[in-house]
């Protein structure tokens, strides 16, 4: 867990029934903390939480978790939650590398919303759609691999296609405007500052079939 | 053929030595009019032909054939083409929908320059990336299915790209934005006109492996 800038973080986070302190110890276990047989849906770099605490109270039958990697961010997220009650909600702070150790074949669908684009050609690897990030993702879904990804960075979004079809994924929808379309969409914190300033949002759903 | 508002359209096409009257007859045989073994690239709606010919010039040991629907606009390629001597070129003027009669087996790549978009929902089949017309590509590519697209027209885009995916392509090469990248470019007449009053160019490369 990394802890930076904000005081008492880890006690905050430790204190949340909303977080999970060592989410390593739910590999194949999922399923027991949530009590039921709802689908587990992820959200890699979740933010402050507002696009998965939303998505949480529209959708009781499905449970969520939100990954980020700074406690420091995640500690605003528990926050935010914290006078809520959902059940179908939980946080953890791990590094999207290390999700192979947390689940095994559990999750249903990642949403990746406006994460880091590392536009630099030599940081391909670190953009969460490159190659090693899929393989990851491959021992973390439970039957078909299932990703829904908004950003506003074209150049993540055009690295994203390619390297989602060179790796078997089949699109289902894509828009360069999702603002414009007839999507169910849920905002994210990020989305509705690009959004006020006129920014327009791409968005992707791409499905894998488990052979 | 299809002629429209160009008077003697059809002399000024007979007496070129760039126009195939009768494409159907080359069926099996394009190899044959060529007289050489290079790949033969098409492209589907090829209009006044500014593409084309400098691509011919560009790429001696590539064949070029421009299919264009309309007589009146492929008069324009032809005169536009006459002063030049290449070998390497020829126009067709046909419908998309009839390829099949017309190449078997016997294109290594399509280019699709600035199609009609046909934006709205109930007129999607007649976009040439529709299932319909990837279907007729099928006995049109001699091996790979290889397609490039351009296109200004960010529903015509994102439509490809979900039709191309599902019907088994992989993407290459993708750019919302082609004039700012090093991807080698030919100018098309309507892409110059976008591109001067600041239309992004959007930009796919897209193969389908023959199994």
């Amino acid at each position: 867990m990394r802890l930076r800038n904000v005081k008492n973080a880890e006690i905050i986070l430790k204190n949340s029934s909303y977080f999970i302190f060592n989410p390593k110890e739910y590999l194949n276990h999922w399923k027991d903390l949530f009590n039921n047989d709802f689908p587990i849906r992820l959200e890699v770099g979740c933010g402050k939480g507002q696009f998965l605490i939303q998505m949480a109270k529209q959708n009781p039958r499905v449970n969520f978790i939100g990954l980020e990697k700074y406690a420091s961010v995640l500690v605003r997220a528990i926050q935010n939650v914290e006078r809520e009650s959902l059940p179908n909600l939980k946080f953890i702070c791990v590094d999207a590398k290390d999700l192979a150790d947390i689940f095994n074949h559990e999750v249903e669908l990642l949403y990746l919303n406006f994460s880091d684009p590392w536009p630099k050609k030599r940081h391909h690897k670190r953009r969460l759609t490159s190659f090693d990030f899929l393989t990851i993702y491959e021992s973390v879904f439970q039957k078909d691999s299932h990703i829904i990804q908004k950003t506003d960075n074209s150049i993540l979004f055009t690295s994203s296609l390619e390297d989602l079809s060179q790796f078997g994924y089949i699109f289902k929808k894509i828009s360069l405007d999702l603002h414009q379309t007839d999507i169910p969409n849920v905002l994210t914190e990020y989305e509705q500052k690009f959004a006020n300033r006129g920014d327009k949002i791409h968005y992707l759903e791409a499905i894998k079939e488990k052979k």
